[in-house]
């Protein structure tokens, strides 16, 4: 034997066969026939067999644990005749320790979607290593691959906000209070005030970071920390060239993981949208379809509840084909001060914001909008609210030296890969979770 | 004139003589000639001239106030008759409005370099929009698109780690504190812990993302929020493995950003390093090289100082033309309760570990090493350190069944960014700096 031997991944060890290699995994599982011993190894790449059969081989693993790391030195033979491969060993290094038995057993897919969510997330530095786990976060490693991809060639200018802040871009609810050095503050809910500061630097920025809400709710679509997709992009003429650009970084993004993540989407049965176009209405058309055809809703609702979310895509599912649909023109009142009022004098009701979510099978994925880029306007937006405009001094600072009409929007990661993965709860399309009880690990 | 002109940046004019275009942007600086008007217009790609001569154009910017945002229609010409372009402005729309005057003249190179650092970040907002100072930030961009370039590309998958935690990585030192739900927790350190767990997972990962130190130093080279780019890497046979990953990964970003970023450094009249191979010695060997050549250092250090580090640089890049050096085996007691001892027998002084730094231009920029992956030793060794493993409980879940020897490393993103571009302070590298007395913008 070579004293060195390339070491494949072993997805690779079809292109090998015949040839002698190293592989370096986890044991994943075993199979104990007494003079022969069966042992998939998993790596990053997947999971193959290697098989034992020669005795001093045999000597080297005796009383092997599952989860092992391992190297095996062997020969990539066919596996029974077919086209498939295993690996005939013909060495193995135990290169680390097992002291204790799996408390879940993560090789069996039927056992682990049979978790409790608690179990699940109690044992999360184990249970991330089963397949079918671990793909809900190679999923979203290239959902945010493809959507700095996209953007980078769209001129975006990747940023980095503070998330240590001093005021809320809300006014101060819901936020995680902390001591800096003996003076009040917060963690960011968004980086809302600084993507748009940037947007007077950069024109189009985009950001990819935590975000923190202390809403005390526990729900299957609420983190307290969680992932947000953020860009910014100046010199609009409304809101609707933000979502048109979404639409096209969507495109990218859903093509992307449709190509690459093949195996992981399959391991959970699901299908990713083919976008071609994405059904725009205002909220009150949202309200009055739902109204007419589900019989939903309260007396004059001005918003969307979960079921009117999902009523509203099961409808354009059907009527359109589309997973997705854009809400657009949320009353002002129920959107932040610095977003832009929706002044079509078509439209002559209570007063409208350029303020838009979007839905995805039934969960709103996205919120975005047009911003007020006028310095009294939005002075005077601040007031209004009750709020105060010195509070938000250095945020006005860009406002009065001239801001573009602008707009951006947010997506939530773990949302966005929920809804992909038709998965229950956003807690599980987060790696280390946070939620009203949950701190650990 | 045709209703819709292409948009073009304003570094692309040259490639459009003769053509009519749009640009968008600010207004940079103002000459104002009478009859005749130049106007520089900056977009996020450069600056050109517009030139307004036309009576009815002259009316439409009568009284333009610096950085208002326009939308310049006009045809590319060439500038007397050289090889520069410029703008001959048709029509010009005023974006967005200016309500004061500039309290930075961000247009004058040589006064925004004379800036003091509190002006600089007071005025943020604007004085980022300098050419020269938001260079900073695009350069930043590019380090992070190449960085995770590289590690994609060796099979390294992208985590988000949660930024609250229950337990800081070394033990409770130096951490914000918050309160989530009325539960005591705090702001990650580093995503050390998570990170290793993930070795289990995925072998190979990494990280862009902040991390927080609430140490009382007000310095040229402390930031109590910074960017850290971490990575950790699965069965390596020792910190070395992870050094050279290091050296191939910097030397593509290296030159990555030698050639996207031309026009960035040369404001800063900085080169990059051409990296080949970096000198790597023990901490020992290099107090041993200080207190020889340069009389450097108390008695039995067991640290390098500012000064040290300076040094340090300064020989290597004399003797061996290398502005980067690696110091390796910290004494044990010097490193965290993870790293892992350095055990090699022809070393027989006190303790030391694999532990080891990158200084770049006398200043540390990396810190990184072999980590334990033995759960006995792990647990022994914080105990040692008078820690208590019960709180550890989560972290040491992944080591109780297998891991692979691994390491890792932390690349302080605002420090590379000053290395770079030999800037004096790390607080001008961070877009919006947090420190001791700074929590606004």
């Amino acid at each position: 034997m070579s004293t060195i031997i390339n070491r494949i991944a072993v997805k690779e060890a079809a292109a090998h066969l015949n040839e002698q290699v190293t592989i370096k995994g986890h044991v994943h599982s075993l199979k104990d026939l007494g003079g022969l011993l069966f042992i998939n190894v998993r790596d990053a790449s997947g999971i193959v067999q290697a098989v034992v059969e020669n005795e001093s081989v045999l000597c080297q693993v005796r009383g092997i644990k599952v989860e092992t790391p391992v190297r095996v030195v062997g020969t990539v033979v066919s596996r029974n005749g077919g086209s498939a491969c295993e690996i005939k060993a013909e060495k193995i290094d135990q290169l680390g320790v097992v002291v204790d038995t799996l408390p879940v057993e993560i090789a069996k897919e039927k056992k682990m979607d049979a978790l409790s969510l608690g179990t699940l997330l109690d044992y999360r530095p184990i249970t991330l290593r089963s397949p079918k786990v671990r793909a809900i976060f190679k999923l979203e490693a290239e959902i945010t691959r493809a959507f700095r991809q996209f953007l980078a060639e769209q001129r975006f200018v990747e940023i980095h906000s503070p998330k240590i802040v001093a005021t809320g871009t809300e006014g101060g609810a819901q936020l995680f209070k902390l001591d800096y050095f003996g003076k009040p503050a917060y963690l960011a809910q968004s980086p809302q005030f600084y993507k748009q500061i940037m947007v007077g630097v950069f024109e189009r920025v985009f950001e990819v970071a935590p975000v923190y809400r202390a809403e005390e709710h526990d729900t299957t679509r609420h983190l307290n920390e969680y992932i947000s997709l953020d860009f910014e992009m100046g010199f609009i003429e409304s809101e609707q060239d933000v979502i048109d650009m979404q639409v096209r970084l969507l495109k990218h993004v859903f093509d992307h993981v449709r190509s690459v993540c093949a195996e992981e989407l399959a391991m959970y049965g699901a299908t990713v949208p083919q976008i071609t176009s994405i059904p725009r209405l205002r909220l009150d058309e949202a309200i009055g379809i739902l109204q007419k055809n589900y019989a939903w809703g309260a007396n004059e609702p001005e918003d969307l509840d979960p079921e009117g979310e999902r009523l509203l895509c099961e409808h354009f599912h059907r009527e359109t084909g589309s997973e997705l649909v854009y809400v657009t023109n949320y009353p002002l009142a129920a959107r932040p001060f610095y977003t832009m009022p929706f002044t079509d004098t078509a439209y002559s009701g209570k007063p409208l914001s350029r303020g838009f979510d979007l839905l995805f099978r039934g969960l709103e994925v996205t919120t975005g909008g047009q911003r007020i880029h006028d310095y009294e306007q939005l002075h005077a937006s601040i007031s209004k609210r009750g709020l105060n405009p010195e509070d938000f001094k250095e945020y006005l600072q860009c406002f009065r030296y001239g801001m573009p009409p602008h707009g951006g929007l947010a997506i939530g990661l773990e949302r966005l890969a929920k809804q992909l993965l038709n998965l229950p709860s956003v807690k599980q399309t987060a790696l280390f979770p946070r939620d009203l009880n949950r701190l650990r690990p």
